[in-house]
Formats: structure tokens, sequence, C-alpha cells
């Protein structure tokens, strides 16, 4: 892991993952779109009295903590305990993991009763998760006094024993033994509801095509941050704080994205 | 049923019916959208305790399968049974039918417990709602071994006595009796989430002010979906894979669709 | 209150609020996005596990009244009490509150066990809520008899003791003492769901900032509903019936609006 080439891509578009996204009412549309435009299928059901019958048929499990009802929570742990059975991978998107009390409790669960393969978040849930002392803003990242995220992603990676990546200015991947650095992005991501939760519905789709070893694992979730940031930068490109042109913009850059773009504006380092 | 004429669209714009939608996180903001661009009224509630109440007061019923929890069903199968008992006609969108076997099951159970006048879906769905072998892929339509499919559609509508329109490349559209062929379209549409939906909603606005009996809403679903194929056309014209411009730009063409332009593009045939 | 002059815009661009908005899943997405454009900061759970601690991290509590389910319902309760104990401010939104007699039902019940700061729905929402004699459309605002809607905003916030705002061509505003008329907007306001859903949030984060007494949120709506339909007016320049690039525009107009542009647009009258 010296230099980084996207891979993964083409066969995304190719094998068109089918990607179970449990997700809510917020994110639904436009994580289905993204994934369209990613090249995956998306396949949105919460339905408890399906869930192990959509394990059957997916190539990956997204769980998007966004909705916490009991219902929900059980169709996520019904869904995840079925993947793991089968051996599919399974990521989750701990949305607002220390918001509130009853969140911090719905993220232990899921993280008692499901093996995940990567966690995807912002700072905040991920330093929730992780143990550390931060002062989360809702849903959003908020502020905390870690002064080295890539640390931050190593320590919770160790922890749940799976890739973690966290999103920010720049993105921090790590499995606790490799990490990497993600220069790309742009300053609009965070002002677009659910960018994020998209974000981990890409990595899903990759992680659906990649090998099921671990640093195959790693490198998936590398390059998916790539290039979801890659597509943020091209759709950036001329805008101020037009956020709705934004949204529209990165669905049509990561439906047209493709490797040469992702390695020529690829800024990603190992440590 | 000779020539193809556009006749409803002013009617539609006109009576601006009230369509009630019972349907899930994923196409409810862009059916609404999309209704309202075509000049209907959207009503989108799936709460069991109003669905008597809302069929008194809506035009038609247009269930989409996509959420199917018991309470989801239960919904759909209170509202389905009252407009029913009140003539006023329902539409049913069967997401993902063949797609788990729970699926199956509320599938068959809507169709044993509500009378539907139409029945929108893509090729994998109609192929199971019809008993016929097909590969579905999820909520995508995936692939059979059907030559086709205007016999597929015939023969689905013969067996639940109502008109079917199949969705893809070309539709196809069956009352048993006639049978129609519209080679409008783009090969964007399902590279956007609920297109196929939203389309099940605009056959609603357009059976709703159509004339109650069979022949009329044959008629009816043939030139919504001419006109929806139409609005795709149009507003794929000049893009390549910008999906999301591609969303955007239906609702915009919808929304000044008018008779003559139908008529100007409708490649619309008769068997 | 003699002329209009715009001030709360960069307190809510730096408080950064945290709008909590119970909501249903036509308007979750859209109504994030455009507070995330205006500055806010969204937070959309309706899971009644966690209501009560969602009141005490959030600023300002919006209810939508769109999904009326008994679960919906409770959360909404629940959470509206807990921001009635936190003296924290509470905004309505009676989504179809006149259209079904469960909708009747459920309305009255919000208004009987939680106190609202400010009601922001159509002339139809408002005439039902006040006991006017009214024909509505579904949750559109229909047509009545009433020949002042100024008298009606002011006979509402009389009634329940609250800030009534009416949204339609014009926007009344009225405590009960003061009532304004802002005559900006657009025609295309009712083309695109959820218009109200979202302005009702724009009110939840402008009162967040606000002081907490009646003149300072009856200012803080006037303010909101002023700089909403001015985003709207700028959004809908140069469009015709292109509702779906008007959406678009309006999160994007909502994000580059600034005092300036709102007092240079106002057309503000207080009776």
């Amino acid at each position: 892991m010296t230099t980084f080439s996207a891979q993964l891509l083409p066969q995304v578009r190719k094998q068109n993952p089918l990607v179970h996204n449990i997700t809510n009412i917020v994110s639904a549309h436009f994580s289905a779109n993204g994934l369209l435009a990613i090249g995956a299928s998306p396949f949105m059901s919460s339905s408890l009295e399906e869930m192990a019958q959509v394990a059957d048929i997916s190539s990956c499990l997204v769980i998007n903590m966004g909705g916490v009802s009991d219902n929900e929570v059980a169709a996520m742990i019904a869904c995840g305990r079925a993947m793991n059975k089968l051996g599919k991978p399974v990521i989750l998107d701990p949305v607002g993991a220390g918001a509130t009390p009853h969140r911090q409790s719905v993220a232990k669960r899921l993280l008692d009763e499901i093996r995940f393969d990567v966690i995807r978040g912002n700072a905040g849930e991920i330093a929730f998760l992780a143990g550390v002392d931060w002062q989360s803003h809702g849903v959003d990242a908020g502020t905390g006094r870690v002064s080295d995220l890539g640390v931050l992603a190593k320590t919770c990676a160790t922890q749940y024993n799976c890739t973690v990546a966290i999103s920010g200015a720049s993105d921090y991947v790590s499995d606790g033994v490799h990490t990497a650095i993600i220069d790309n992005g742009t300053p609009l991501f965070p002002k677009i509801t659910a960018s994020g939760c998209l974000l981990a519905c890409v990595v899903g789709a990759f992680v659906a095509v990649a090998d099921r070893h671990k640093d195959a694992i790693f490198l998936a979730t590398v390059e998916a941050c790539a290039a979801y940031a890659i597509a943020g930068q091209l759709a950036a490109d001329g805008l101020c704080d037009e956020y709705g042109s934004f949204y529209v913009r990165l669905i049509d850059k990561l439906a047209v994205l493709d490797n040469d773009t992702v390695n020529q504006y690829a800024a990603v380092r190992y440590l």
C-alpha cells in the first residue's frame, strides 16, 4: 500500500450489486439515486417481515441509524445477523450516535449484535463509538479536542475489529493496521443533507464487489471515499453556495465518474 | 382504436384530481412533485386511522408496494376496499413483487382483497404476477425468456381482469382485448429511482379523469404511459449520463407538457 | 412596528440552531436541505423512544402534521410537551388539518396538549383551526368565502394565543395584536410539494434565534416568511412552469440569501 490506484468502479458498474440500505425518511430518495449513479442496484426495505429474505438476495447491507424506533432497530438487527450468517458484508452509518442517550444505546446494541465490516461516520459519531470525549451537534460533526483523526479512526477500527472511515474536510480510513488520508472533497458536502448517508452506501457498493478479506475491504473503503469525494469536488466546481445545484450535480458526477478521473484527482496518502 | 390521439391531459390540469398515493420513503417526495407537475393534487397518507376517510375525498388511489410492513399492508387493504366500495379507481404498483417470499405473499393478498383497475410494473414484476418464470433483480426488471411482452401484458390483464402496463424500453399496455405498444422513452428512466412509482401515479391521474368503463381506462393508461415516456424523452435530450439533471428535468417537462407535444412525439401502435 | 427591517438571518447562520422537525416521508429530505440552506442544523427524528431527549438538545421543534398515525402523534405530543416544559419554542404545521375527520381530531388534540408559539398553514388549514367555513382540497389550500385573510390570521392567533402565519399569494401573519401582510412570493410555491413544510421549518429557525417574548416571535415569523418568499421570488425569476428547476433553485437562493437582499425586495406592510 504505497500508491493509490482506482480499481473497483468498473466492477461496480458491471456487477450491479444489490445494495440493501435500511435507512430513514430523509436520505432514502437521495441514497437510492446515488447508488444507481455509481452503478449499484438499491433496495431500501426496512420491513421486519422480509429482512432475512432480503439478506438472501442482496450483496451488501448498509445500516443507517437515522431512524431509531424499536421496529427499525429490530429490522436492522434481524437483517444484520442474517447477513453475518451468510458471510456477506455489513456497513454501519451511526447517524447521530452520540446525540441522545437512546441513540447511544442503539449504537452499542447494533455493535454488540452485528459484526460490521466497515463503520462510516463523521468525527463526532466515531469519537462516541471510540469512547473519546467530543461535543457533537445533533447529527452534525461538532467539535472535539482530538488532534489526529487518523489516530481516532485507528483506535475505533481496533476496538471493533473492522475498517473505520471518518468523513470530513479530509477523510481518514483505518483498519487498525493501515491508515489512509484522503484530501479530496468540498466544503459543500456538509451543506446538503444525507451526503454522509450516501457515502456509506457507496462504500457498500465497493465492498460488495471486493474480496472478502480485511485488506481488500480496507482498500475498497479508501477507493469508495476517494471516488465520492472527487465526484463532490467536480460537482462543486464553479459553484459558490448553491446547495440545491450541488446535490443534483453530485448525482450527475457520480454517474459519469470513471477510474481515470479518480486516479487523476486522487489525493490519497497511506500512513 | 386505430390511431393514438392525446385527450385527457387538459382534463387532468383542469380537474386537478386528488390522487391518493400509499407509498414508501424512497418515492414519496418525487411522486408528489410529479403529480403536481402533471396537474393533479397529491395526498400521500398511509395512516391506517384515516384510510377510509381519505377514500371519501380522493379521486383515485395508487397503491405502491414499496413498503411491505404489516401496518402498511393493512392501510393498503383498508383504503383499497373502501375505494372499491365507492366505485373509485385503484392502481397497483407491485414494487419488487417477486423479489422476496414476503413480497410475493403481499402481492397475492392485495390482488385477492382489492379489485384493481390498472396494474403498472416492470417486466419482472408483471411476470411474477402472471406466474411466468423470470429472474428479477431486487426492485429492478431483471431478465426473462418471454419473447413477447405484449403477450405477457395481455395474459396478466386477462388473469386479473384489469388493464396491465409493463414499463421498459418500450411500454406494453393491455386490457386483455386491446394491446398497445409505446415506443417512446429514454434509457435514463431506470437510472433514476422511483421513475416507475411516479408513472403509476401519472396513470392514476389520467384514470381519475377518464370514464369508468374498461375501454376508457385502457385508453387513459396508454395515454398516461405515452405522455410520461415523452416527457422523459424530452428531459433526456442533450443529456448523457447526468442522472441528477434528468430527474429534475423530468419534473420540468411533465409540468410544461401539452396534448400537441404528446401527439407530435407519440409512437403508439395498437395490436 | 412601522417599517420592516431584516434582522435575524445572520444570527441563524451564526448560531446554527438545531431545529427538530417531526415530519413525513414527503417533506423530510427537502426540509432538511432547506434548513441547511438557511443556516440551521436539521434533526428529523420521530422515534418516540428519544423524543424527550431530542428536546434537551434542540433549539426549536417544528411539528409537521403530514403523518398522523398513532405512533407519530404520540411522538409529537411527547416532544411538544417536553419542549413546553423547557420553555423552548414549538411551531405547528397543521398539514391537511381539515381534510379528514381523523386529521381534524389530531389537530385538536395537538392544540389541546401542546402550547404552540407559531402556527403556519395555508388558508384552508387555518380556517379549519379557527372554525371558519372553508372548502379545502386535500392538503391544498382550497377556497373559502373569507374576504380578509388578515382577519382570519388574527382570529386564529387570538384563539390559540400565538402567532399565526397564513401562506398564499400573499402571506398574512398575526399575533392577535399586530398583523402583517407580505406581498412577496411566486405562483410556483404551491406547484412544488412541501414548500409550506419547509417554510414552517424556516420559521422555526428564525424563532430559535429570537427573544422569547411575543413581539419578538411575531417579528421573527414575519421575517422568516418574507425571507422565504423572496428566496422563492428570486428562484422563480426567468422560469415559467419548470417546477423541478424551481425546487432546486429555491434551495440555492435560500443558501445565498442575506439581509440586504431581503430588505431590497421586502414588500411587508403592518396593519
